[in-house]
């Protein structure tokens, strides 16, 4: 990208805490908050990031999130809990749930924790990586504003409802985070930008039927005129478009129906209103094996496969999680690098708060 | 199907009982390995039902499958544990697996147990299922022998590893019970014989790239010569096959390396030794909500779902499950339909063993 610019870290880091802060966010809510933006950023899932800082500022604003936690614990056992979110941040019901999940399964083996009148938490992963520093599995999953469309249907009415899962490895973690859609609604934003078609595949018309029209996915899309994204596997059975909106719906049911939040089409009832329902688990390896024998076998594996022959044409084998890792090394040496319009974004917000843009 | 016989349900099963009996396999293990059998046919995945029986019985008698229960729990806590299989029937294992888990979430929350030492354990939505007859979701994963190829890759190195989620509802469960691959190894035997090129975005040739020559991937794969059947999502990245991938892969770690069991290509080190890996979960529903509330939430919610617009040319949208519990009402009152090839593989089974066919 020409326009291209790096900010250091560090620097985005305190302009966005200090703009949560002037919403009335708590120092260490903010931090939360910008920590799950950021790390989007660096591991590049931009889209996650803090281009989505202006949406949580218009959120606080109107309401529709609560800048102080109001999130509570509502029915709890040694290896599970329900938390209601209060509307509170995402961010902050997530590393709440999150955390919850570690330390029941640090103690008793197993943790699950499901929320439910929470907001956008982010990236999934962020949440599964949390359990991996404590030596668990971490699984991470959110419903979602609905985008797509299941298969034979018209209406897009799941979420790109996203699963995270997060395995202890010597070296960096296995990282599997992924929405269940075929492709996230960047990239057609992308092509509707560019004014190219995109690949059949991807997403449905208003009728239900494939098309490479960008533009008109995502105009229809916003004015519920029908159509949307496809789940994985496309259109259709033919290259099982059906187990990715069985994955969708899996997700979309362990969300919503564990914690009683809104299902898919009613998370976000308009504007000022939310529900947004989570899932969260955590399994300690030491319940299995040493940790360290695990950690040792799965880097071996992967080492393996990654050693394996490749396709013609290609010269890499990648395993989940190493390219945003190698990104985020990237970014901290050299700053993360944001677009010209997430930039301006930013520099609105900072004026609007009186919060000085870095750069 | 032309030649298609239909066999009651109760015949068929009391056959398959008759023959696992005659090779040693005590009645009430012979009895949960061909209920596993009988339920896949039951819910039209006749290529896991009694088709496979050969494969059973050829398994016995090379010693690859021991007939009695040598299975132990070698690793125990109130929420986990793990099992080694001792090459017991993976049936066997897998029931004990899940059944332990069962119990441990009925009476902590959740429960979850790995297994290896295992062999092929059938249908991984059976063991879901039975979690949902106790008020849990089910989660069950098994690894498997190689037929899949890593996104860039050139060689098949994962197995199909099936993902099975059930979540209780009214009326028939939710049940999510699919390969992690585009398709199963039978779709393209399929095309095979009918001497048709499949469609591209299945499988890849010897050199990694796109085919429509089934015989040629099949025989690559028996002759383990490159090539195989892609993941989810199909080739390389355009529709996201990079997803399909790492769903086996989290399979694959889940159950190998929780368990410590055989990795994808070399779960069946020869024909006389498998080391197959398990993961089976259970979550109680009452430790998030009641039970009744959160099936009769889930119905409705599917119901709207099934009620909504379909796409032109299409007059039905299906929720997960759904087909193969009408296949099995019909099956009850018609007899399962067995192919002429599988009725001769029973039949020459019986003749072997001294089992009459019921026919």
């Amino acid at each position: 990208m020409v326009d291209e610019i790096r900010v250091k870290k560090d620097d985005l880091a305190a302009f966005c805490v200090a703009a949560f802060e002037k919403l009335g966010v708590p120092r260490r809510d903010a931090e939360v908050a910008t920590e799950v933006l950021i790390v989007a950023d660096l591991r590049d899932k931009g889209s996650h990031g803090v281009a989505r800082l202006a949406r949580y500022v218009e959120g606080i604003q109107a309401g529709l999130m609560l800048p102080t936690d109001r999130s509570t614990v509502v029915q709890e056992s040694d290896t599970t809990a329900l938390i209601d979110g209060g509307k509170s941040l995402g961010q902050v019901v997530g590393v709440k749930g999150m955390d919850l999940a570690i330390r029941k399964a640090k103690a008793r083996g197993t943790g699950f924790v499901t929320a439910r009148n929470s907001n956008h938490y982010g990236i999934a992963g962020y949440y599964a990586l949390r359990a991996v520093e404590h030596g668990c599995v971490g699984i991470s999953m959110t419903n979602a504003a609905p985008l797509v469309v299941p298969t034979f249907g018209r209406d897009a009415i799941l979420g790109t409802n996203p699963i995270a899962i997060a395995i202890p490895c010597e070296g960096d973690p296995f990282l599997f985070d992924a929405a269940t859609s075929v492709v996230p609604r960047g990239k057609l934003e992308v092509y509707d930008r560019l004014g190219k078609p995109m690949p059949l595949g991807w997403a449905v018309d208003a009728r239900g039927k494939g098309t490479a029209n960008a533009k008109e996915v995502l105009d229809n899309l916003i004015h519920r005129q029908g159509g949307g994204i496809l789940p994985l596997g496309g259109e259709g059975e033919e290259f099982s478009g059906h187990k990715g909106y069985g994955l969708a719906l899996a997700v979309e049911l362990l969300c919503a129906a564990l914690s009683a939040s809104a299902f898919g089409g009613k998370t976000y009832v308009d504007e000022h209103s939310a529900n947004v329902g989570h899932f969260f688990g955590a399994i300690d390896v030491t319940a299995f094996r040493p940790l360290d024998d695990l950690k040792a076998e799965v880097r071996e594996y992967l080492d393996s496969l990654k050693g394996g022959p490749k396709a013609e044409g290609h010269d890499r084998i990648y395993t989940h999680g190493e390219k945003g890792f190698a990104f985020e090394s990237d970014c901290l040496r050299r700053g993360i690098p944001l677009g010209p319009k997430v930039v301006d974004s930013l520099k609105k917000i900072g004026g609007q708060l009186g919060v000085p843009w870095p750069g």
